[in-house]
């Protein structure tokens, strides 16, 4: 008896679960729930995802460090609102060989504690800011909740960027900059997002506020892919990241970090992913084209040949290209790299090389059609442009579909799962509360990029509300 | 007062620290000893080393993959004599959030214990094998003799490749391909070596053989780089790793490893580097070229100019090349970049340009000369072979020159510190112990590849003995 697979419209969670299998992304069966162990195919996908993070990084002069993993509890616990966030969430190192530590280790959640202590020694004068770093590393959270591969894990593959500045200027210029570079990389993995400053109860522990970073699944529920966080001096007065100012002032540090995960790669799959199986950006595919050789007996040679070349060339371009030279029929490799997502495919026959064309076939939207072999490479490089231009459209045109706008909360009994909301807030936590817990959905916050609007606050009718957005979250 | 540094050839252990310092390749202030953060120059190498080790296992088609860092206590032990190497320096997590968990995690100190429970779902047919894998991660071992950076720590940058084979004879031709790659980074890094199978008390830990890969420093201790294991069916047995024969006989996979660490780096620091600070092969230079521009007020544009379009050049043609321009006098720029050990100096000065040449010099041996500005990419290219293989081979002639060949014990009283010996030896564990009691000296082992050698056993003078080296560690 075949089990039919599931339908991403039908059960996103069940279709997420068999979309990542049958693409081999990575294997659930590993002895801890919820860590998972990243298979080749899996772990191609995110180092192609770490290695657009490191560009932006490098254009925006960030410095790569790597951190150690565990934290002293007494670094751990310098700042009250940190350590009451993470407390239930940490897992704890308490002996090394046969006996017990001294000091108790905990496995970096999230690395300020580690950094910060550090941070102090390097930050001494005005002339040290600001200092800008990053680092890409495995993090730990013992997750109560159901586990779901690369958006809900317990060791997480983690981005982190943490800078220090004078004042507050300059930290929100660096959360200006953050913009800019969580867009250049969403463009790369062709992801719509939102940038909502949450609530003050759902801001990061230890920030001042938080901008989350979300995108929207098929089922209507939000991801966060991401965040920023202004800090303040809420670290660096408990960790004394201190610098003497040019009039010779002590003066405390104003701090930024930037966050993402390997839900950058969940949210790829949930976004892109369709019946038949993965559909890749081509920014980050492991292979980009696939070419597929249709002979007969009489011209393999020929058509193998040509294949070959074109490869060559595709390579030699730094185009991640792969003949498929297997003795599988073509339909079955079709299905295979359909199945794994690759943008492109080549299809090459006599014919093809008699026309002095290659023929194509897109993965995100199936359309087909010709290139001319002479300019194969260009040809390769703007269909590349074109998919991703249309994948990232397509998704944000669908995601923008998800939200109702509403006026008022007279007759509205709940609001209907796979739906979002926008409404006016006065901002009043009270009134914000009531919203939740009367329709049991989160207020992701009011957008980070300042909005023409005006309203009313939807609980107490306040004039002067800012728009929410408030929607259920994976 | 200025305290003098320290001399590489009078005291390596000092000198070692102040070089790795200036260099500002770590910091080992972190709170926690032996746990340091890798700072934005070290790293960079060091994913330099990473990105040359990841050459190599493409070329050999290793499949890159990602375990958990985390391993239940019950997998952890099945395999008794490597649970018994390993009890006394793994680090334990016991405790997650508030409350202790079922089943104690040890942090991987090395991942076969990850790794083999899931190769044991993995081989099921004759047809999955070979199945050759690697992972570059983080590993603990609780080090209880004196740290020293990225040669002794607690918290180790690791690369290891993990493989299952059918019998015997393929695993071994899995060793031997391992030593082509060993042979190809260590090229690259400008490392002489040698390949010692180890003695079986010195072995790893559940390995039938251990081959180590040992390099010598300037005190005349050897530090091992890495080392390739077969472990027949030690491991395979109890973790279940069987498959289906083409016959249909049920038979165990049989296994190989070979791992390196940040010993690279400490390798490349402590073999090259010289009282001036770092000398680094062309291959991991984080600055291949420094371009330092020499001019007066009368022609600083002209200079700047050409400046910029020799960096230009060379970046487009992947020469990681950098101009300082920053307003430092150019013995200062030269004083800096000879501590960060860029291989390549191009000084450009108004005669340069109207000569059509690039004047340079190399740090490895101070050399100067030009080069012509029309061939100036092939020419950087050129010298990038050279200099690594004139530090390879000056390496190589020094280490050499540390091996005395021991034909008697008789009239022997120590072996002086800072040498190492070369003698026959029986194989009989008594005698190998009896020689390493009385000069409290390690035999590294006898070498892996061929060599005509006939001789005594040097204790019990019997015939047909193996040679052997014996040298003090790092």
């Amino acid at each position: 008896m075949v089990i039919p697979l599931a339908k991403k419209e039908e059960d996103f969670g069940e279709w997420y679960i068999e979309t990542c299998d049958k693409a081999q992304l990575c294997d659930k069966r590993y002895p801890i729930k919820g860590m998972n162990v990243w298979t080749p195919y899996g772990w191609r996908i995110m180092r192609d995802i770490d290695a657009a993070i490191r560009r932006e990084m490098e254009r925006t002069e960030h410095d790569e460090v790597c951190f150690p993993l565990l934290i002293p509890e007494t670094e751990f616990k310098k700042e009250k609102d940190h350590i009451k966030g993470f407390d239930e969430e940490v897992y704890w190192v308490t002996h090394a060989g046969l006996n017990p530590l001294d000091v108790r280790l905990v496995l970096r959640p999230t690395s300020e504690t580690a950094m910060y202590p550090m941070f102090s020694l390097w930050v001494r004068s005005h002339a040290d800011l600001p200092l800008k770093t990053f680092q890409i590393v495995n993090t730990f959270r013992y997750e109560t909740k159901q586990t779901r591969a690369f958006m809900r894990v317990r060791e997480i593959h983690f981005f982190e960027s943490h800078t220090c500045h004078e004042d507050k200027a300059d930290a929100e210029r660096q959360i200006a900059e953050d913009v800019d570079i969580v867009d250049a990389i969403c463009k790369e993995i062709c992801i719509p997002y939102s940038l909502l400053i949450r609530t003050d109860w759902d801001k990061f522990p230890g920030a001042v506020y938080t901008v989350g970073i979300d995108t929207v699944m098929p089922n209507g529920r939000t991801l966060q892919i991401g965040s920023a966080h202004y800090y303040g001096t809420n670290f660096s007065k408990p960790y004394e990241i201190a610098y003497e100012t040019e009039e010779g002032v002590h003066a405390y540090a104003h701090q930024t970090t930037l966050g993402m995960t390997e839900r950058l790669l969940g949210a790829v799959i949930g976004v892109h992913a369709d019946d038949e199986g993965l559909v890749l950006p081509p920014a980050i595919a492991p292979v980009q084209i696939v070419i597929v050789p249709i002979f007969k007996k009489d011209n393999e040679d020929r058509v193998m040949d040509f294949c070959r070349t074109l490869e060559d060339v595709l390579k030699k371009n730094g185009i991640r290209a792969k003949l498929d030279d297997s003795d599988a029929r073509p339909g079955a490799k079709f299905f295979e790299w359909e199945v794994k997502g690759v943008p492109l495919r080549f299809e090459v026959g006599g014919r093809d090389i008699d026309n002095g064309v290659v023929s194509f076939a897109r993965r995100d939207n199936g359309e087909k059609g010709t290139i001319s072999s002479d300019s194969v490479v260009e040809g390769a490089r703007m269909m590349f442009k074109v998919i991703a231009k249309d994948m990232l459209a397509k998704a944000a045109a669908k995601q923008e579909g998800y939200i109702d706008d509403l006026d008022t909360m007279e007759g509205l009994e709940s609001i209907p799962e796979g739906r979002m909301c926008r409404f006016g807030w006065c901002g009043n936590p009270e009134c914000g509360h009531t919203f939740e817990d009367k329709y049991d959905i989160k207020i992701l916050g009011t957008p980070y990029c300042p909005v023409k609007w005006s309203g009313r606050c939807i609980v107490c009718g306040k004039d002067g509300a800012k728009p929410v957005i408030a929607a259920r979250t994976m």
